[in-house]
């Protein structure tokens, strides 16, 4: 196979992404989101709002983080964080999905996709810290579009959101996550 | 209204574009694209494919372009490139949704990203010209994929798929058209 043959491969598998649900709707709560579209938004968000990052970031790299770090669920499907799950197995299947997914590419793309995409998992790089950041909110601001989206569905407290999101959001972007605190807290009390 | 609250403003009014649909489906034929998951879909085929552009491109810029590149058909919605339609109407109506849509920004964001968009649409830099070659191919394949997809609802011909695509792809990226080359060849003869 040529090079770009395997490129063309990859990129076609990756279209399966737009067929990975999500448990957060759309903003005007229409449907569910899928996978690619929300790979897409949050991609945006980061290019609009690094400035809020926690530290200075290289915004390329973070984008393209943000680009591949959902691939895996072809495979492994999203896992609500607001979901009963084991973190153990759905660790050992995403894995298992990055390697089969990642590759499809060229060797040499095959090992630089998959490096970007375990530093997005360990969140320990400055890039990272605020990829996850970016992450964690734009569901956030779905539900809140949405009177609180999935929250109910799922039970989730005040103090959970906190726990689940809230200290990622401010570990990577405190500015964003004080901006939504009136409307989060406004929410809850009602 | 605070900077940040104007970003926000700006990305919720976005994910109206996952409710634009495009004539071309999924990969599988499942269903019609939307515009939101089209951008994050180029996007990644930008970073995969970016060796293939005719001239060295800043890929951060191609991507944060191809980001964008879409915005505007939150207004005007998606216009395919085998239909019918008037170009200078489809260029007023696009002017208009870009003035409104980029000026949800703080000005300075609103400056740069309209900037970004006009060079995309005027494709005569080298990265608007690559990110021009990626949006035309993506469809390409997702029709090769689906037994000819949209081409025979809307009689393209060989042709006109080398007038309307094949030339913009092959001006920023000839390698990915000469690899495609003979798939298009061979549905079109059968």
């Amino acid at each position: 196979m040529t090079r770009i043959t395997a490129q063309l491969a990859f990129l076609t598998e990756a279209d399966k992404l737009k067929s990975t649900l999500r448990a957060t709707t759309l903003c005007d709560a229409s449907r569910r989101e899928n996978s690619g579209e929300h790979s897409w938004h949050i991609a945006l968000y980061a290019m609009v709002l690094a400035e809020h990052a926690v530290k200075p970031v290289n915004i390329a790299r973070v984008i393209q983080m943000l680009l591949i770090h959902d691939l895996v669920e072809i495979d492994a499907g999203d896992c609500p964080i607001h979901g009963d799950h084991d973190p153990a197995e759905m660790a050992r299947i995403e894995q298992a999905a990055a390697n089969r997914i990642f590759h499809l590419l060229p060797p040499d793309q095959a090992l630089a996709f998959r490096a970007l995409w375990d530093e997005f998992e360990a969140a320990e790089t400055d890039d990272a810290i605020f990829a996850k950041s970016i992450d964690r909110v734009q569901p956030v601001i779905a539900n809140l579009e949405t009177d609180g989206g999935t929250w109910p569905a799922f039970n989730v407290t005040a103090a959970q959101l906190q726990a689940r999101v809230g200290v990622k959001v401010e570990r990577g972007a405190p500015a964003i996550w004080n901006a939504l605190r009136h409307r989060i807290d406004a929410w809850f009390a009602a």
